[in-house]
């Protein structure tokens, strides 16, 4: 498929009369000036894409026609990330890298050190931020996004159903580094505290529960770069994998 | 050493009377309002740094004594990221976390898609930015900050002295993934294009010159989180090595 421009479709509008409403309806309509008839990508974020023709505008609405869609893939696996909840100013750039570094998923929970309160379910903004960034890196996916109450046992329960869970902790506990073997198959589930780390309790929660311990290396990090080395870790184990397979 | 709050005094001040001035004064007196006698550490980014005691305050200055200074070490190996010069909003961010995965150096180079001109020299506001956020990681190293001239060829002139030199390129000229054993030992100069990427004359001169090409991968990255990526995985190469040694 040649590089057209991009708009992001959610699941749930995906069916016909095909029609961008909002801010994708803007950003065809007044900024890029689609003319009718030309095509477009269209991308449901849940691996359907396909190439589109503008069919017709009317205010801020924009009519698009099937010209051919892409045969839906089943979901690869991957690595969701279990954020400490955190008032971080940086949450933004973390969900638009999530993205290009392929996570499947991105869920914060409600830690003992968490600044400010979870909110009560996945912020309409998170899938934005991430559907813009999709459209740069053409990932047909999303990250799926979770909100996850309950502390450290609520978390304990989410882990049910990942193929292998890990701890990063800051610990003499965490004596082995994280490695490429450990995120590169599977679906992997990582969970960082919030800034100021995890307490003993909630360790002693997560590691009864089968998380185990990992370090990230013997520096301090700040919660959105451990977040995102730990994210490019995961996308070059990944990227080894197709390599291989391909050369 | 317990866990001081930590002062950046540059190299060249690193001088009975240690006199902190600026913006660090004024952190340590007004902010923090370190008392008198108070133990603090200071660091200079060139691998030197010590515990002091505040000894004097006048107006926007603090006087500080030298209890013990720590062995200045050599500089460790490691990895310089040579970037395409862009009028990147996202430098901030870019430098602070390049201090945190230890980076060895950062220099700028004048691609032909380059936005913006290139500064005559390192500006120091770059050093200011890094020495932030080594206070947090404490890391006692500050990226080395260079602007290079001369485009393509400057850069090929520029890599001279280290001991491997590898271009992150979009081409199937680059059909290996760049790995974990090129990043992780030795001075490793690591070169990518501005947003836009390279030209194919930019790509003939650096690998007539011995750049290795190299992939990140199958997707296409931002600028920023090519060039962090690149340093996490040599981040995880070397403490990899460290982890070894001592387990």
């Amino acid at each position: 498929m040649a590089r057209l421009n991009s708009f992001y479709l959610a699941p749930e509008a995906w069916a016909p009369p095909y029609l961008l409403e909002g801010a994708e309806a803007h950003h065809l309509l007044k900024v890029l000036r689609t003319p009718l008839g030309a095509r477009v990508r269209l991308f449901d974020g849940a691996g359907r894409q396909g190439v589109f023709l503008l069919a017709g505008a009317k205010k801020n609405r924009a009519y698009l026609q099937l010209e051919e869609e892409l045969a839906a893939q089943p979901r690869p696996g991957g690595v969701t990330l279990a954020l400490g909840w955190n008032k971080a100013a940086r949450r933004g750039a973390l969900l638009e890298k999530a993205v290009e570094l392929e996570a499947s998923g991105i869920a914060f929970w409600q830690a003992a050190r968490s600044q400010g309160a979870l909110p009560a379910v996945p912020k309409p903004s998170w899938t934005e931020k991430s559907a813009q960034a999709a459209k740069q890196c053409e990932n047909p996916w999303l990250p799926d996004y979770h909100v996850v109450s309950g502390g450290a046992a609520g978390l304990a329960a989410f882990a049910r159903g990942f193929d292998r869970c890990y701890l990063l902790w800051e610990s003499e506990a965490a004596s082995e580094l994280i490695g490429l073997d450990d995120l590169g198959a599977g679906n992997v589930l990582v969970a960082l505290g919030p800034e100021g780390g995890i307490t003993d309790d909630e360790a002693r929660i997560l590691t009864s529960a089968g998380f185990t311990p990992r370090s990230l290396g013997r520096r301090v990090l700040r919660w959105e770069t451990a977040a995102l080395h730990c994210l490019g870790l995961a996308f070059h184990a990944r990227q080894r994998s197709d390599f291989a397979e391909t050369t």
